[in-house]
């Protein structure tokens, strides 16, 4: 039976770009399918009462040193964007207007402008030329991110996450077993190859 | 030549127990040195701002959760106490009181009395049979754990981990490189076998 993983992201949240950057190893090494899940990491955290890691200083000073550890550890590109945190709703809605198999490239491409690249993904202008590069009709794109539809999805997901125990990101599920954050990749793949049973 | 870990530890602290149950694998492993540093986890929360992840009752739910798996995933007994959190001034004196050989011992029997057998070790009474049970003097040891010198020498190892940046427990410097939580030990064992270069 194929294992299922789903992966709760938000763009601009720099350890949910480290993990999207190891899905592809993970899934062909245990061969578990990823679902990609949008949802809106400021939704959470005004749900749960959560705040933000960098709001304790020394705490922002640490996670900005260790992501650049875990960027040179996957060796994959990384730099702390000049303006952050940044309004996601946009990207996130970008992502929830693609079917999914097309979710997980445009995600990556638009995590891999904000985080490494230093690309501004708040906005429609800077998003389109990501979206063209990936040969996606981007105006068309980020129309339907404006429907109500793709708003209503967005919101479901957000609300999904946080009934289902999610206050931060990335957020992965096994079943009914939720892991938080890129540091729990280990442990998923221990999960994923047997060595470690979950609900 | 042999490389050093600082491990900053507060016996009351969950991931810290999980983690110090590592310590001595992964000494043996990379032939590096752990070197066990007792301070004050409520310290280090006061003088930064951070708050107990439970503080966030989503985040406690998970903690709950993880820590299970992490139990599971190490094979070491785990059964979260009855009272949480608890001072930790007395044990932590204890560990200030010891040799530094003769710390990891002690400090892993508190931590096992208080994290897996429901044991309290806030009291001297409750002390007494874990310290005597590793043949230590154990009013000798609870003796010295309330002399001028320990406190201070607890009070110096907490301003000192807090002037170098810790939030959080358990934390662990390689140089001065800081790395906070059982969740990196994977890291650190990347570092101290090469595979990473830290400052």
């Amino acid at each position: 039976m194929t294992q299922t993983v789903e992966f709760f992201f938000d763009c601009t949240s720099p350890y949910t770009y480290l993990a999207a950057t190891q899905m592809e190893g993970l899934a062909q090494r245990t061969g578990a399918v990823v679902q990609w899940r949008p949802f809106l990491l400021g939704g959470a955290f005004q749900a749960t009462g959560n705040r933000m890691p960098a709001s304790v200083a020394a705490k922002g000073s640490y996670m900005l040193a260790d992501l650049q550890l875990w960027a040179r550890l996957y060796k994959v590109p990384f730099s702390f964007p000049k303006q952050f945190p940044i309004d996601s709703l946009l990207p996130q809605r970008v992502a929830c207007a693609l079917p999914q198999e097309q979710v997980a490239a445009a995600a990556l491409a638009m995590m891999k402008a904000y985080w490494a690249d230093g690309g501004d993904i708040q906005q429609a202008e800077g998003l389109r030329p990501i979206l063209a590069a990936l040969d996606l009709d981007a105006d068309a794109l980020l129309a339907a991110a404006q429907s109500d539809a793709v708003k209503a999805q967005l919101k479901a997901n957000t609300e999904e996450a946080v009934t289902r125990g999610v206050f931060g990101a990335p957020a992965f599920f096994i079943g009914k077993t939720q892991f938080w954050g890129n540091d729990r990749l280990e442990m998923i793949e221990a999960v994923l190859s047997g060595k470690l049973e979950v609900a």
